[in-house]
């Protein structure tokens, strides 16, 4: 029996065929996608749906969603974020059954739902690099769905600021014999850039509205704590300066916004603008505007685009990366490989940390998923080249005779109790109870206590690095967890040694008051400042005017 | 004082402007590419050679070594690899002044001369991902000089096959303001495929010949030694069955070339097939035509081609990611990628190994850089996606009270001699003593100890992963390590007891007779055996073909 070779793109002609009469030159009428979807895709093929956390190929996924059940069943999703409500409606109808995914924030709870009524077959929980990165292994899609800004006619698309994970994505399913649907806001005569090329993509579709875009990186100033500067100034003197940090990320969240808004004042009075933070892999956060205007910043390389902030990128495009028609060009994967690989620093925040350091987001009632925060939060092992605050962390956390090698910095920053008092210091994650209840392989843990390097709280910094044994990691935690039950229970004597050691660091000890810790020292205190800071560049989304 | 905030997108003007002379429509002839090279750059400029282990733009290259040193000086070169007289030149010249690479082998001793001369100042030596990654945070090219196959009159590009590195330092100098200048082996009126859109692309120079290719991926299967049929044996059935590794990357080399030439002969009769070694990050080697002839692989994506492999390739478009020409698309950023995060095993060669485990392929007269094994040769800490490889390796290294994780497979291949009776073990890795001349910051390491979950040679295979103390670690490497005199000193008892607990296995324990490790075993037995496995599809390049 001789093999066929090429039941893939065999496959792709079939689809293709079925397809033949809802296109005119690759294009398709809106009144027809539904009818598209059901003649390209078959039964238990694997589906991949644009959906990150920013921008959705909202109308495709509707458009699956109403797919006729007896048609389209079994389909395998395999998408960066469920957040949708048709996300999950695919599953609810029986269209789907099983999913791979990075993060589901907004649904986790009816993800969990689902799951637990065996509706949803979970194959795995990825951050967003090695979900891309499975694309090309054992997870090619066979049909993808994404979006765009605009078409031309020939089927190139331009997909503005918000180009993300469109790239990856196409590439994997056009170069399988795959077929490429792309949903765009318009089709136009001539795109200001092209950013994929028409032979990649098979079918364009104009959407009735424009494509959903959140925006997910907009913090306002005004909801800074002065706890959130006195924990930005612990970071800014006690980590950044310390080490010497250029080239970073910050999560998302309001600790890292108050370092962000301290650099133009509390950081430029200690004589640190032009030894750190100069190089980001960062999404284009509103709160970096006066680290930019100030002159602390020379490089933003973005995973994707925010809301608001398209005309000040294209007016500063000697910090972003911008393409020939001034907009930004993002990209999740090569920006997330920069995050991994290209900065010395991770810092965000967490809902639990547990006595080992290991911290979660994960409760018992939602499957929230882990996104890109892994990825960056962890000591890229493959890493080789040198800079200072490696080699500084990595000779911190030398062993006698272990081969030198460097390290990456990973702070997790909390303050010790969070909204309702609900301490973020815990002795055992709530992740071990949802890994049950979901069945997962392991708890899902978003950084593991063995690659931080620092917990920094209201009470000090925690170098966990300089910690030699398991005894003294968890006393160094404690020691950093305030009034938390976790807190409490510290052996005084150890944290004093520790503290003598400088393991553990508080305020006093780096010179910082606490009565310094004002809000005065935001560069910018409300959103409006932000706007007057870009020049009035910056045009923030509706919820965030309060003017 | 109010800052200018397009100084790229103004240096960039200027230079178009200077070169605007040589152009027509985005064409340059041949013989003024060295007067738009120095019209183009500038003093002081990064500039990105794009040149990796096997497509180099030799071209440009040569055209940037014959440029004036008085007009073109202190260039800071980026590129993949060092691997052309005319790479060097440019240093020796005096027109480049530092570099940042990834992999220098066949001008590894030159390099060394050079930067003991002061000549070149080295940034740092890296792994490919991570010098992609930085040419999106500090390292971004202000020049980039590609190569490709083809382009049309409005200046897209075709690269066929050999996509490799093009897309991502083009992205990386397109969109920061960059100037983008590509060789091509010709222009056409319709190319196949677009693998750049046009508008990345600012000039096309048709070079006098094709672009030099290395098939640095075929091997010979005469070449192969018995020795290395057992070794391959132990791979098989005492870690790929054991773990049912089912994703994996191959190093380079005549050891792996044997295991995958055993998958349809050895590994089918213990009932393998289907259940191992289906989905690769792996370029398309020779060697394993059998495998996929036999139904073993289900899929293959590459970081590059391979010479001779370009008809097989397109006629097994089930297995190999291809394009709508038929032809290959290959991307080394994205297969390094999926080689972190979506493979459960790494196995590679090396030149020397310590008794930590650590491994190196530096002796101390050649800095020959890293290449992309230590970012497939490392633990991926960022994963979360569970398979069953990875949870059993992680159950094996787990130690009580610590957070379960799963882990990655590396493995370390080596006979115990290596050509000349070199001992492949060693008490002290020549890496230390280049690291001291060359002034590295650390000695270059390519896979570090702790990363390496077994060490795999003739005399057995030692399970590190299951190894509670540094010392059974020694001891267990020892255990391997023959008659060298690391493995001479190992302590009888302590190694016996090591295999008593299965951290050491023998080729007995496996059930696996030296005496039945031939080299009939092997799949194909000659290159000729390659080509007929093919079906006349695979055309070796001359000096592989002894027939």
């Amino acid at each position: 029996m001789t093999r066929e070779w090429n039941d893939l793109a065999q496959g792709r002609s079939r689809r293709l065929a079925r397809a033949a009469g809802f296109a005119q030159a690759r294009q398709v009428r809106a009144e027809d996608a539904v009818a598209l979807l059901e003649a390209v895709i078959e039964p238990g093929d694997r589906v991949c749906l644009e959906g990150n956390n920013q921008k959705q190929a909202d109308f495709l996924a509707q458009c699956l969603a109403q797919a006729d059940p007896q048609r389209l069943h079994d389909l395998h999703m395999v998408q960066s974020v469920l957040s949708l409500p048709a996300h999950l409606d695919v599953f609810e109808r029986g269209i789907a059954r099983r999913l791979d995914f990075s993060f589901s924030g907004p649904q986790a709870t009816r993800l969990a739902g689902l799951v637990a009524e065996n509706r949803i077959e979970i194959g795995a929980i990825h951050t967003y690099l090695e979900l891309f990165g499975r694309y090309f292994v054992d997870l090619t899609p066979r049909v993808a769905l994404v979006t765009a800004q605009a078409a031309d006619r020939d089927g190139n698309l331009y997909t503005g600021p918000n180009t993300e994970d469109t790239p990856v994505i196409v590439e994997a399913t056009a170069f399988r014999s795959g077929i490429v649907i792309a949903q765009v806001n318009e089709i136009v005569e001539r795109l200001p850039r092209v950013d994929i090329p028409a032979g990649w993509v098979d079918f364009v579709i104009a959407a009735p509205r424009p494509n959903h875009i959140e925006p997910l990186f907009t913090r306002d100033p005004a909801q800074i704590s002065e706890i959130q500067v006195l924990m930005a100034m612990l970071a800014i003197k006690g980590i950044y300066a310390e080490y010497g940090v250029d080239r970073l990320n910050h999560g998302i969240g309001f600790d890292t916004a108050a370092i962000e808004l301290l650099l133009p004042t509390y950081a430029e009075s200690l004589g640190l603008k032009g030894k750190i933070c100069r190089h980001w892999a960062l999404n284009p956060h509103p709160a970096l505007i006066p680290a930019i205007e100030s002159g602390f910043v020379q490089s933003v390389h973005s995973f994707g685009s925010e809301l608001g902030m398209e005309r000040y990128v294209a007016a500063r495009s000697d910090v972003f990366f911008t393409g020939a028609d001034g907009s930004m060009r993002s990209n999740r994967a090569l920006s997330q490989t920069a995050g991994l690989y290209a900065c010395d620093l991770f810092i965000g925040s967490t809902l639990q940390i547990d006595l080992q350091g290991n911290s979660s987001t994960a409760t018992r009632d939602r499957i929230a998923g882990f996104g890109g925060a892994p990825n960056m939060g962890s000591d890229a092992r493959g890493r080789r080249h040198a800079s200072a605050a490696w080699l500084k962390a990595g000779a911190e956390a030398a062993r006698p005779g272990e081969m030198p090698r460097g390290r990456k910095l990973v702070v997790q920053m909390v303050e010790t109790f969070r909204e309702h008092m609900a301490p973020a210091f815990v002795d055992r994650l709530d992740a071990w109870e949802l890994a049950e209840r979901a069945k997962l392989p392991l708890p899902p843990v978003m950084i593991y206590g063995d690659d931080v390097s620092h917990v920094l709280t209201e009470e000090g910094i925690a170098n966990l690095l300089l910690c030699r044994t398991a005894e003294e990691r968890e006393q160094a935690i404690r020691g950093v967890a305030g009034y938390t039950a976790v807190g409490l229970q510290r052996d005084r004597r150890m944290v004093e040694n520790l503290r003598d050691r400088g393991v553990i660091r508080r305020p006093d000890d780096l010179g910082i008051r606490t009565r310094d810790a004002s809000r005065d020292l935001l560069a910018a205190r409300t959103v409006k400042d932000l706007v007057r800071w870009s020049g009035g560049l910056y045009d923030p989304p509706k919820r965030f005017r309060h003017w």
